[in-house]
């Protein structure tokens, strides 16, 4: 593998940020300020980083006017460097590509329509009616069930396995391990015995979705689950049955949102927060990590829930006095009725 | 794919349902209250759910006997309509069925033994002495360890790991991605270093187990891991070595069952909900989303523990204050010592 | 498969045992102290399970110096008798071992080394430059990326993903459905929508690495995501980018680590607890199963967070008054400071 190489020049012209220094300048790679030499560039996006940049050895830095002072070396200045960086950090991707074509070991099926400058790794499965879009990447090992879509320049991940009737929409990212369009867990009880309902939903993702390695996303029991576009979904996430997500929400690893919610757009999800089932939470909802949804949502902002860590001596005495909360309560109210009795008795 | 069409006097008879409308009349999907059109067919389980069926375009509703009267259309009226639902809903199932035979890129060991009626898809491997019963289905990409059986009717979605010396009984239904008797995480300690020990017990699911996308259920260290019948497993649930799990129980997705813990039968687990190792759960427990079970449960009921969202703002304050929390136990006490001395001195 | 047997001074060499008993006694089997037959050896680990000795049928057993005179068959005495149960685990493992060589549905790209002694499943991927040590197992229909790096002796089971530029260690034992080095959940937000950071690191994992069942562990941003020799990871556990574990440090299913966090060595986390980003945790820490931390911890010890399951109509009670805790707090306050008054008044 070679070493990319470009000219500073060009990568500001690329960014559309101002260029302090020289355009000959060649970099060879992207790292964080601790980490890059002369030859590489960096990135200020956390002010409380700022700190660094004096001491940086990068040969050159994306920046934002405000902190472009700080700067000793080249200086990209550009209003958002963190995009900037993202921007970038594309042209030092060594991530293989897939060669255009069918591998030979991959078993598709003849009705299956697979547009152009399509590759499809090894040990693939392609079922029948599938539809593969132009520029679609499927990767190693990957099964794709009868009649679903897979949307242009979208990239399928080794081992990804997409159910019957899903639709995948356009430059959408799917990481190995993840399952999208498997039967929703529903059952009907009779006597205490669960029988299953069969799950005749789609799952339907827009544009531009991310799903993480190992994330799970059901098929719909009647209607669709329905993933708006531009929502990124990290690890091992579960979406259950008939979830709506709306556009551009983002969830860190371990979210569960269980059957039929209904996410707004632009919300953010910490770590393993999980949403009961048939709850509605609005736009704009920010989730801090293993937070409980319980409840609708109905404001934007930020939701919490839970305790976090402190020493186990400690907690086991606090843990053993939540169970005492509501004696608690209405003992102090006693009390407060007592002391108020007393104020007037004097 | 041509569409189903059925009568709706077939699909009476069909569910034992009492029919008040045209047995002639045809009915061509499956759809929610809201969404079904004239030649579909819904259902009303849930009472709340009742003011849909006044303005429901469905050609025809299940529905309870004391219900029956809002219906405007044909009614199917039985004591279960949920059952119902759940019956109707297989015969407008478009899950492809694979083809019985075996699939000319299987790799299947020449010990192996394979059932009548068996399909087995793409991809697959099938090591030596495993045992797969009639009618099953094998998913494209699963793999069959060593002496394995799988039960009549069983159904492996695509890219399932069955390890070696598993058993599966019959009309289980296991989905893509899930992982079941892989080892369990048994290790000694010496002087800071862990030492792997072999887990040489094996899985065991009885008849009519559901195990969701990406679930894994470990082999046991020494005795085997045991599911009972009528187990229904969502995605990415972690069972692991030694568990028994009794019949009929039910667990939401996420869940976590910590080594060598019995769960009783008729068990139903929120999302999320943690069981700790070595325990003991009666029959009837049911806990609720992301609870934590720390010590043995010996009577039926519903348990719980956690906090649920509120605001961060809010939150902030008062989880700071639950590291208080036995401090604060302790002062009210002290009032209340202070309050009583002054009751009985004045 | 013909049952393995051994002579018991054969054993007792073999651990370096103190036998009290017949070396020349036949041992086919091991088992817990309860099911073990008299051609069966066990163990006594935890001294609780001492009352079982004198009811078990077992044929020998590996017992410390202090417990051995409650054994009423052979002992084979030794220090730390669990250790000696993980070390005569291996002999009773009945896992298949793949056959050295490759299968020939492998598709191996023609630069990839494979060192001797290799065994290498059926329908198994690897890709340009990958360097495949002496003596691994790669399980049937695993994936291995570009340039990886599996070290000598590594056991990788049925369905691992290993993506390009990861490097395993010696020894390292992956278990199926585990994906190594996929992109981390990096995204720069530009008004509202998301844009994808190309995630340049890699995966290092140490020697004797364990990696549980569907287990996921993302490549670095920039720099490395880092797994420490001996390191041991339970069954879905998130690892995000960037992470370092320490040496020697084992976390519980469903554990989740979130970006840039650095976990000291010897630590030992419960299932499902979650660290927060850019943290430091220190050697030595333990944390309780659920526990959330959101700061960094300096001191070995045990943490935990949240409250343990008690009956849901108990629950309700006290976790509505969670809310008000603040409220309380100040209140009890209030109340303290009249009573001062008044104890000063009076």
């Amino acid at each position: 593998m070679i070493a990319p190489s470009y000219l500073l020049g060009d990568i500001a012209r690329k960014l559309g940020a101002d260029l302090k220094g020289n355009p000959q300048q060649r970099i060879t790679g992207l790292a964080t300020l601790q980490c890059a030499g002369p030859e590489q560039i960096s990135f200020l996006a956390n002010p409380s980083y700022g700190k660094h940049v004096a001491t940086s050895q990068a040969g050159a830095i994306i920046i934002s006017l405000e902190s472009a002072a700080l700067a000793t070396c080249s200086a990209l200045v550009m209003d958002n460097p963190y995009l900037g960086y993202a921007q970038l950090s594309h042209w030092f991707d060594t991530t293989p590509k897939g060669p255009v074509g069918v591998h030979p070991s991959a078993v598709i099926d003849s009705s299956a329509r697979i547009g152009a400058g399509v590759s499809i790794g090894a040990q693939v499965v392609i079922e029948a009616d599938v539809d593969i879009g132009d520029g679609v990447v499927v990767g190693h090992g990957c099964v794709i069930g009868a009649r679903t879509r897979v949307g242009c320049d979208s990239l399928l991940r080794p081992r990804v396995t997409l159910a019957h009737d899903v639709v995948i929409g356009q430059r959408c990212h799917i990481l190995s391990g993840a399952v999208i369009g498997s039967d929703g867990f529903g059952f009907a009880n009779e006597r205490g015995v669960w029988h299953r309902i069969a799950q005749i939903g789609r799952v339907v993702l827009g544009n531009d979705v991310e799903v993480g390695a190992n994330t799970t996303i059901d098929r719909g029991a009647l209607d669709d689950t329905v993933i708006g576009d531009g929502v990124k979904l990290d690890n091992l996430i579960q979406i259950a049955h008939n979830v709506h997500i709306g556009d551009h929400s983002a969830m860190a690893a371990k979210v569960g949102i269980s059957g039929s919610t209904r996410i707004g757009s632009h919300c953010m999800f910490g770590g393993a927060a999980g949403v009961a089932g048939h709850l509605t939470i609005s736009d704009g909802v920010q989730l801090t990590g293993m937070t409980l949804v319980t409840g609708d949502i109905s404001e934007p902002g930020v939701y919490s829930s839970g305790t976090s860590a402190e020493t186990n001596r400690q907690w086991r005495k606090n843990a053993v006095r939540f169970r005492q909360l509501d004696a608690m309560a209405r003992r102090l109210k006693e009390l407060e009725k007592k002391s108020e009795g007393r104020g007037r008795s004097t």
